[in-house]
């Protein structure tokens, strides 16, 4: 990676022609090299003369010949977002333009960004450490409003915070112990190895939680799972197909239709859903259809939600409370939520009051025929979301971050283990040391080329 | 097309994710819908303590959910691209982002840009005249060099002054002639017939050449036509593909091979050059190959450039002394440009140094097997179009414009003919204004909204 304080340039829009395009300029030379090409008729513009933050309209020439009307910014380092001197040159979006103006540019001494170089610079100038930046690149790739938070949170600190306010209780504690090994001849303790143990154990579960939120992070990036289960015919794929709006899954009148396990994600009110339809459950002869309900239950093991579907049109008082039962049983599973939906009311003259009185809170009655309620549904599903503990605190959705949380604790566990069985304080300082090193490598205090050049090639050219 | 002086709002930057994309908001609600929104923690911001041309570093908000960190420059009317107050948010270019910042303006009371909607209101409030507002669209489509000159010449108004220059001549003498039908019960002249016959013969004149320039500007937006000639088996098709480079032509030993002419378009140094290989040259009993010999002629004629390729390592001095003056009867044409190109000198020991002087400057000698010496070629087909008139002076590259000059023309020549015929005045003054009109309608002078209609439609959205 090359981290030298050159003058680089890139087209930072999205590729293709538009009404306007953007090309950024950053490094020691930025203002010189866009002054060189831009004028102003009857208002020459002298580097002494721009004030930062300022749109300046103008025209950017090539040896008299005209390239664009342009409007062009120049960010003053280090208020700037690679905090060096930055310009900005806002063209028209022709594709031909802006390769001719990056072409002027390259011409003229510069060199082509590489992908990230510019979040790059962020980071090497403090302007975000290391997890800020790469949410950067989350945030940019977000397609949904969970991963938007997500990376708008970690881009914010808030990860950030968390990692460097551990960082910092060890730090205290290492240094007294790296102390002891210095006076080691004198046999002294100045850490006290009741509270080092105590933080050592704060720490680990802390560390925990964090490593714990990857999965739900993760499910929220890729799509919280939704099973839908019921006995056959219920009408599990009609449901799939109105909550989708469009027909995704085969029906038919015949029971055992769905025999294998469909998937699709769809996204509402932002957050990304993976919906999952079911073969019936039921017991079965049909060697396929009773391998399809062994996969069943593994769906029904990896949802965080579950539409228990039933066709109520067709359930008297005694089979309903039966249900309910059954029901209940299901959703002793506290890592689970369950929706009970009753389906085809489409079927039936009129919903007879004292129904919904049976059912609590967490049921639904809608026709997946007709799509009638399918609102409601969407809605139950959106709330749960929104209630659960996700939203809160600091999430973990990035592997690096993740693998490097997992060596921390792994390192923490072996140094509370060797306080127990009285392991020599050098050798627990090696893997206080280790810990510190993992957690200081999440927001780059402790990093190299290698893993820079890693991190930033996954950028896109112009960020 | 509504006209109507609202707030309207679209992404400007190319579709698809980027490192950054702008979202344009004009009209009057501009800067009091993004400070609905747009915050700077401990720094509030005030309307009027914002100043134009001036960008702004803070955060969207939604109801206290934060968006994305941006960038806000306001751009206070008149001194704006509308010409209105204009906003321009500078966000991280996730769709995700830039779909959700538009929504939230969206439901804030402004509409959704039409395409060219920007530029129709830059037109509308005098920013600039409709031809200049149709070359920004040329400006965003151009892919090469001289599409790209064309359209910056129009959009800076050099096509507009011409236009205006003739219409102006025109509208002094058309009052005069008003004025004789309001006085015409007392048979007074106002203005003189003859100033006046030399003044439409004089516009006329410039307006023939600027319908003649279409054909020309039409040219080069498409490619100007280069012919690649000669006899059989000289290599004309392994120089194409020199010329590409790439294997678009078939090419083998055997005379004859190209028998259907082959066409492909190439861009060097930013001219757009559309190539014809040929069929040799020569009687042929294969009818097929006479065919392709028919249309290899009707290329000749509509090329602008022929290549006139021969074999130079099987020629002694006499045959190519018969070839130039075969070639020198060629370059009677003064409407082509010939270029001889002197073919496979690999397979010559040595140039004898008295061959370059047979040739005069018009020739390039080759090898296409081993594509030697291309790059003298492609140089002098490049020097070819920068000599020509193209570059200097005013061109219609505009069908709408062709077609308005070549009604203002008819129309001209009507008066023409009716002031030689003895036409009473109020028939000439009624061709006149017809003239006027169509001259008008370029610029925009005279104007319907279906014709700005059809017009914006064609821009992008953002535009």
């Amino acid at each position: 990676m090359n981290t030298k304080n050159d003058t680089i340039v890139a087209i930072a829009t999205a590729a293709g022609s538009g009404a306007i395009a953007i090309i950024r300029l950053s490094g020691p030379l930025s203002l010189e090299t866009a002054l060189r090409f831009f004028k102003r008729p009857n208002m020459p513009l002298s580097a002494s003369h721009i004030e930062s933050h300022h749109s300046y309209f103008g025209s950017l020439y090539h040896n008299d010949r005209l390239i664009d009307e342009v409007l062009m910014t120049w960010f003053k380092g280090p208020k700037s977002y690679t905090g060096e001197d930055t310009v900005e040159i806002s063209c028209h979006g022709s594709e031909f333009i802006q390769e001719r103006i990056v072409r002027l540019f390259l011409e003229s001494g510069v060199r082509q960004a590489q992908p990230g170089e510019f979040t790059l610079r962020a980071f090497l100038n403090g302007k975000m450490d290391l997890s800020q930046a790469e949410a950067v690149a989350d945030l940019i790739a977000s397609q949904s409003e969970m991963a938007h938070r997500m990376a708008i949170s970690q881009m914010r600190g808030g990860f950030s915070n968390e990692i460097n306010q551990l960082r910092e209780k060890l730090v205290n504690f290492a240094s007294l112990l790296e102390l002891e090994l210095d006076f080691s001849e004198e046999d002294v303790e100045f850490a006290n190895r009741e509270d080092f143990v105590r933080l050592l154990e704060e720490i680990s579960i802390k560390i925990s939680q964090l490593i714990q939120s990857f999965q739900a992070g993760n499910v929220l990036k890729k799509g919280i799972p939704v099973a839908i289960i019921g006995k056959p015919n219920v009408g599990k794929s009609t449901l799939l197909n109105a909550i989708l709006n469009e027909e995704r899954a085969l029906v038919s009148d015949i029971p055992g239709t769905t025999r294998d396990s469909i998937e699709d994600t769809f996204i509402i009110n932002g957050y990304s859903f993976r919906f999952v339809d079911t073969a019936g459950l039921r017991e079965s002869t049909d060697h396929i259809e009773n391998l399809g309900m062994a996969r069943t239950y593994d769906k029904i093991q990896q949802a965080s939600i579950i539409l228990y579907v039933c066709d109520i049109s067709t359930m008297d008082d005694k089979a309903i409370n039966a249900m309910l039962e059954e029901f209940n049983t299901y959703i002793r599973d506290e890592n689970k939520h369950f929706i009970l939906v009753a389906n085809k009311i489409d079927m039936m003259e009129q919903l007879p009051t004292h129904l919904r009185e049976m059912f609590d809170l967490d049921s639904v009655f809608v026709s997946a025929k007709r799509k009638e309620n399918i609102h409601e549904l969407t809605d139950k599903l959106v709330s749960i979301v929104q209630k659960t503990s996700l939203d809160s605190g600091v999430m973990v959705n990035n592997s690096r971050h993740y693998e490097a949380l997992s060596q921390a604790l792994a390192a923490l566990q072996q140094a509370e283990s060797g306080f127990k069985s009285q392991v020599p304080s050098d050798l627990i300082a090696i893997d206080i040391r280790r810990v510190l090193y993992f957690l200081g490598s999440i927001t780059g205090e402790v990093t190299t080329d290698e893993l820079l050049g890693t991190i930033f090639s996954k950028f896109c050219i112009g960020k």
